[in-house]
C-alpha cells in the first residue's frame, strides 16, 4: 500500500526543482449529515476554498445526504450560502459555477435502503457525467451512534467497494468511542467495511499549521532538539482553553465532558508530536509509529486524587455578559457530574522524558480562548549572578502558540538596562501573520485535500485512538467513583484545585 | 585588594531585598585633554547624566586640564554647552547648579611643572571645599605618546599617591600600544606610577548594554549554553561596520588602520565574551581569568594569505553623497598602505571550540553602521524532510545586535503556511527598546561610574591587551611584507577578497 505516495514522492517541476502543488485527482465527496453545523461552517467552505485555490479536479463532485425534502438546486443554494458566509478566500463566480455543476442531493434516512440505492445511482451518474472515476470519500458528519448503520449500508449497497483502479474512503469525526472498549467496538465495525488505510479519522487540530509546524520546528532546526529532553526541560504544559460554554450542545456534551472531548484526542496528539522521536520519514507509517511509541510510554501517576483535577463552570460574568452555570444550561441535569474543566499530570516513561511531567488541561468558560504548548526549561544549573539581581528571572520557556496569535514565543532572561547586572525575563516572538505573506489554510482544507489524495499523515490511526483511551480510562473511572467536579467561576482559569495540583510540585500554570 | 567589592557585595535594601543603586562615594575626576571630541561628546555628558540619575556624590568635582586660557567659568560654560548638546537625560537646572559648583579648570601643558602644581592645589582645594576626600581619577583623554609624560608628572607632583584611606586611579583610552612590544612598554611606564588595580583601560564596547548582556544571555539562561559549542556551532561572525570614512582623523588613523583600531580591542573582547567559559563569579579577577584563557587559546591560521583580508575604501557614492577614497582624504599619503577594512579568521584551540572558525571583520565606508555577533549553527544532522521542501532553509543563527537596533535575533526554519511541508527561514526578535522601559545608559556613564566605584569588571587588563597584540602582530607583519590593501567601493561590504575568504570554506558573510 502506498496511499501516501503523493506526499512522500511529490511531483517536481524539473525546470525549477520546486515541488508542484498537491492537486486532487478525479474524485467526489459524499457528506452524511450535510445539514449540521460542521458541514455548513467548515466542510462546505473548505471545499470551495480548495476549488478556488485550484486544488480540486475539474469534475469534482459534492453529494449531500440528509433527511430533507431538497432538490439538487436547494442543496447547491445551501452550499452557496455557507460558502458566502464562511469561506476563507474571496467568492469568485466562475469557480462557484464550475463547482456547483457537480452538486447533488440525496434525501433519506440511514435505514432507508431506497435512499442508499439513490446514492449509488448518483455516484454512478457522476462517474459518467463528471469523470469522478469511481473515487469517492464518504464523510460521516453524524453522531457516532449512527456510524455502524451508515457504514453497513454503504457496504450493503456496494458503495464501500472500489471498482478496479479507483478508491473509496470513509472519514469519521470524534468522538471515536467513549472509552477503550467502545472505541474497539467502533473500530471493529468500521473495519468490517473499510480497510484501515481507507479510514480517515479527523482530529482537526492536526490540520492546523501551528501543529504541523511542531515537526518543522523540532526536526528542521538544529537549535531546539539538543535541549528537548529531561536534561533541560523542567515540565511541559499543554493547554486548550475556551471562553465559551457548551452553547446548544448539551446533548453531545453531557456525559462526555472535557477530558473525553479534548484531552483524549487533541491534547494527547499534541503531546505525542511534542514528545516523539524523529521519525525516519514523513510518511504516515513512520509518523504513526513514533506517535504510538510515545503514547504507549505515557503513564498516569498512581495517586489520581492528587494529580488530576476536574471542574464545572458556575454562573457569573464573562466578557461583560451574565452567563449561566453548567448545571443551569438548557438540557443539563442539575445533578450532572460532567466535567467542563480537566487537568491531568502525565509522565512519559522513556529515556528522553523520564521524570518530566506533562501537564494537560482544558476547559470551557476560562479566561480566554487559547491553545498552546509551553516547554518550560529548568533553571540554569548554576547562576554566577547575585541572587538579588535575578529575582525577576523566571524559567526559560518555549511556547508554541497553536491558536490564536499563531506563532512561537521564547522567554529568557536579559540584563535590565542600567548600571547593575539585574536580569529580568523578556520574550522573543515569531508570528505567522508577520513572517509569511501566505495566509494559513483552514485545518479542514488541508485535511479534506489529504483525504482526496489518500495522505494519511495527519490522521490518527485506530491504535492511537485506543492508546489514548487506555491512558484516559483510569482517570474517568476514578472520577466516576469519587465525588464530583469542583465548581469554578466563569472567566477564571479553573478550580483552585488545579492551582494546588501544580503548587504541590513547586510549579504554576501559565496565564496565557 | 577588594577594589570591586561594591559590585560583588552590593548594598541591599533589607525591606525589599532589592539591590540599592550603585552610587559613587566622595570623589572627583580630572580630565586631561578636556577640549577634545571625546571629552565634549562623551565624558562631559556622561558626568552630567550620572549626576542627573543621582549616582554621583553631592560634592563631586570635575577638573579640566588643557592648553587654554580659561577661567573656571569658561570651562563650566564649555561643559554646559556639551551637556546641552549631547546629554542623554533631560537638562535640569538644579542638577546643573550643584554639579557646576565643583568645576575647576587648570590651564597648562604636560611639561609644565607649574601647571601640575596648580592641579595639585586644585585637588587639595576640592578635598577641603567639596569633600572629595582625596579620591581622584585621572582620565588621560590625550594621544598615547603623552601617556608616559602625564603619568610621570602625576607621580612627580604627588598626585598619583593616594593619601591614607583614599584612592587615585588612572583611566586610559586605546590605542594601548601599536604592537606587543610597544604595549608592554606602555604598560611598564603606566605601572611605574600606578598599581595594576589603579589602571582602568577603557574599551567603551564593554560598557554597552548589549555587550554586558552576552554574559546574562549565556549564563543566566538554560537554553543557549547547551548548544554553545563545537557540536552545534558551525562558525561565528563578529562584525563592526561603519558607514563613515576617517573624517578628520587622518593623523590618528593613518599607519594604525582598522585591524589595530578595532579588531585588536573591540572585536577580540567580543570574541572573548562570546567564547569564554562561565566565570566562577562576576568579580574582575574571575572575569579576566576566563577572558584570558580564551585569548590565549586563539590561534591564527597558518596561511595568512588565504585567511586574512585587508581593504582600503575607494571613492564613490554613499547615502546619496559623493565621498572621497581613503587615498584622497586630507592628510593621507597617496601611497598609504593603511587598511580601512580587515577580516581575519581565528580558531580557538580548546575543547569547546576546536574546529569552529571565528571570522572577525571591520571596516569604514561599508554598507551600513552595524555591530553584531552572529553565532551560526550547523544544519540539522539529519533532515527527515524532502530536500525540495527545504531549499529556502538556511542555517539556524543567534545574532546579538550590539548596535544599532540593540537586541537579539534568532533565525530558524518554520513551515510555510499551505498544504505542503515547505520550510523557510523566519526570525524571532527581542528588542531592548520594546522590552524595557528603562533606557540604556551610554557606555561612558557605566564606565565612568565603575571607575569612581573601583569596579574593574568591564576594563581589559594589561594581560588581555598584550594577548590581543600577540594574536594580531603576525597579521600586521604579514600585511607589511605582502602587497597592499585591496580597494573596495564606498558603500559596499568590503573587497571581493573578503567574500572569497569565506566562500573557499563554503560559507558567506552575513549582510546585516
Amino acid at each position: 500500500m502506498t496511499d501516501h505516495d503523493s506526499w512522500v514522492n511529490p511531483l517536481h517541476d524539473p525546470a525549477t526543482d520546486r515541488r508542484l502543488p498537491r492537486i486532487a485527482g478525479p474524485s467526489g465527496l459524499v457528506i452524511f449529515g450535510v445539514t449540521g453545523d460542521l458541514s455548513r461552517k467548515k466542510l462546505m467552505p473548505a471545499v470551495y476554498d480548495l476549488a478556488n485555490r485550484g486544488l480540486l479536479p475539474p469534475g469534482f463532485s459534492l453529494v449531500g445526504f440528509a433527511r430533507r425534502d431538497w432538490e439538487h438546486e436547494d442543496f447547491a443554494k445551501e452550499v452557496h450560502d455557507a460558502v458566502k458566509a464562511h469561506a476563507r478566500t474571496p467568492f469568485r463566480e466562475e469557480v462557484w459555477e464550475e463547482l456547483s455543476q457537480g452538486m447533488r442531493f440525496v434525501p433519506g434516512v440511514f435505514d432507508d435502503d431506497e435512499a442508499f440505492k439513490r446514492l449509488r445511482e448518483t455516484v454512478e451518474e457522476l462517474n459518467e457525467a463528471r469523470g469522478t472515476s469511481g473515487n469517492f470519500a464518504f464523510y460521516l458528519s453524524v453522531p457516532p451512534k449512527f456510524f455502524p448503520q451508515v457504514v453497513r449500508q454503504l457496504k450493503r449497497h456496494g458503495l464501500s467497494e472500489a471498482p478496479d483502479g479507483s478508491w473509496r474512503r470513509a472519514v469519521i469525526e470524534k468522538p471515536f468511542g467513549h472509552d477503550l472498549a467502545s472505541a474497539r467496538e467502533l473500530n471493529a465495525v468500521v473495519h468490517e467495511v473499510f480497510a484501515p488505510h481507507e479510514v480517515f479519522r479527523i482530529d482537526h487540530y492536526l490540520g492546523k499549521e501551528t501543529v504541523q509546524n511542531i515537526l518543522a520546528l523540532r526536526f528542521a532546526n538544529t537549535m531546539f532538539e539538543p535541549i528537548w529532553n529531561r536534561s533541560y526541560v523542567d515540565h511541559v504544559q499543554i493547554t486548550m482553553a475556551e471562553d465559551i460554554g457548551i452553547g446548544g450542545r448539551a446533548g453531545y456534551y453531557d456525559g462526555i465532558g472535557s477530558a473525553r472531548d479534548v484531552i483524549q484526542n487533541h491534547l494527547l496528539q499534541l503531546l505525542a508530536l511534542t514528545a516523539m522521536e524523529e521519525p525516519s520519514g514523513f510518511d504516515a507509517d513512520a509518523l504513526v509509529e513514533e506517535k504510538l511509541k510515545v503514547l504507549r510510554a505515557v503513564k498516569l501517576p498512581t495517586d489520581l486524587g492528587r494529580h488530576t483535577v476536574r471542574g464545572q463552570y458556575a454562573g457569573g460574568w464573562q466578557g461583560g455578559e451574565k452567563v449561566l452555570g453548567y448545571l443551569e444550561e438548557a438540557g443539563i441535569s442539575p445533578q450532572s457530574k460532567t466535567d467542563t474543566y480537566a487537568a491531568v499530570k502525565l509522565e512519559i516513561d522513556n529515556r528522553r522524558w523520564a521524570g518530566v511531567p506533562f501537564y494537560l488541561r482544558t476547559g470551557k468558560r476560562l479566561g480566554r480562548r487559547v491553545t498552546e504548548i509551553a516547554v518550560v526549561f529548568q533553571r540554569a544549573p548554576h547562576s554566577p549572578f547575585d541572587t538579588t539581581d535575578t529575582q525577576e528571572l523566571g524559567q526559560n520557556a518555549l511556547v508554541i502558540r497553536v491558536q490564536p496569535d499563531e506563532g512561537i514565543t521564547v522567554r529568557f532572561g536579559s540584563k535590565v538596562p542600567g548600571t547593575q547586572m539585574e536580569i529580568r525575563d523578556v520574550t522573543m516572538d515569531f508570528a505567522y501573520g508577520e513572517s509569511f505573506t501566505e495566509s494559513s489554510p483552514e485545518a479542514y482544507e488541508r485535511l479534506l485535500l489529504d483525504v482526496l489524495l489518500g495522505d494519511a499523515n495527519l490522521f490518527p490511526r485506530h491504535q492511537e485512538v485506543e492508546e489514548s483511551w487506555r491512558i484516559l480510562d483510569p482517570v474517568e473511572d476514578y472520577w466516576d467513583r469519587h465525588g464530583r467536579p469542583a465548581p469554578y467561576a466563569a472567566g477564571t482559569w479553573g478550580p483552585a484545585e488545579a492551582d494546588r495540583m501544580l503548587a504541590q510540585e513547586g510549579r504554576s500554570w501559565r496565564r496565557p
